[in-house]
């Protein structure tokens, strides 16, 4: 059995309430959610709020062959996935331009740096430049936690490496240099929680 | 003929050099191209400066089936345009967030409203709110113009359309409050010098 914080049990998909009587849950808790699924809703909850204004951009998708049937929408037939040139968030919180990737890796002691690309880290690298927050956020499953962690700090294992250095960045590190998202009901991955700790340390 | 601020000359697609030899233009100038693609060369040409980092977002589209066939990237066999909940471009520059859409008319006299949406125009209400910079570069194609127009403007047009105003933007009202973007060979359409202005006057 699991509480909430607000006091609520949690068992096998329900949720019971102080009478005993048991309501099917909706879209609460992560039970199912991805990262990303949860990074949405969290920016959507923000948006509500009036606190920042942050979207995942669209999948880039390289369009071959279209048809365009008379009295219907155009239908693509042909298409394939293609690579981002960014990182897939940005936006706007506090007055600053926010930019980030999310990660997820079922590794227990580290992540391993080819979960990046060389154009993710040349964007952040561009961007904590003009004065950007940049930062990926990184969820270690086995342990369930959450990290916000800087650009800077993934810029330079990534140089790292590239000479020769290693090709993970430890738990150990993310958690001693990143900043730990709270867990919580609603949203469930309050991230701008631990944006501000990061954004508390710039110079 | 056409004569560009350097001394060339222009004449049907070629540059002729000063001893009269005729070579084939690459892609200088705006011929052929349409306002997103001068905007794509302006943001490439800024984020090679190091001046802004601002990219266009790909295209949403909703992705209905996707073949997997062995040995071979996947497939998209069925997908639909879908319509974009934030506008076109965005990213920093100067430390800032900014935040728009370009729109082209062949219009002489105003930029009709029906080429913006409700989405895009609570989206740069909701950036303007946060502090970011809004606006929208419209190109009046007949005059050969192009301007940097600001959200607030804009979004006080749309309002009034709502409860019964007109349902166009004066090219006058475009030209007097907006910021003329001037023209030049590389970048064709250097929009950032039209916001360097905008920035200027905010309070």
């Amino acid at each position: 059995m699991i509480h909430y914080p607000n006091g609520s049990s949690f068992q096998q998909g329900k949720l019971a309430t102080k009478k005993g009587a048991v309501k099917p849950v909706t879209n609460y808790g992560k039970r199912g959610m991805t990262l990303e699924e949860e990074l949405n809703q969290a920016n959507q909850y923000y948006q509500t709020k009036g606190l920042a204004v942050i979207h995942k951009k669209p999948t880039p998708v390289k369009i071959v062959n279209v048809n365009y049937p008379a009295r219907s929408a155009a239908k693509i037939t042909e298409a394939y996935f293609s690579q981002a040139s960014t990182t897939d968030y940005n936006g706007i919180y506090r007055g600053h331009y926010v930019d980030f990737d999310a990660k997820e890796t079922k590794n227990k002691t580290s992540i391993p740096l080819d979960n990046f690309h060389e154009h993710q880290i040349a964007h952040l690298k561009a961007i904590t430049e003009q004065g950007g927050i940049g930062f990926v956020v990184i969820r270690f499953v086995v342990q369930d936690e959450v990290f916000v962690y800087p650009a800077n700090r993934l810029i330079a294992y990534w140089q790292n490496k590239a000479t020769g250095g290693r090709k993970s960045i430890p738990y150990a590190e993310i958690h001693d240099h990143g900043f730990r998202v709270p867990t919580q009901l609603n949203p469930t991955v309050p991230y701008l929680a631990a944006v501000d700790q990061l954004i508390a340390q710039l110079p």
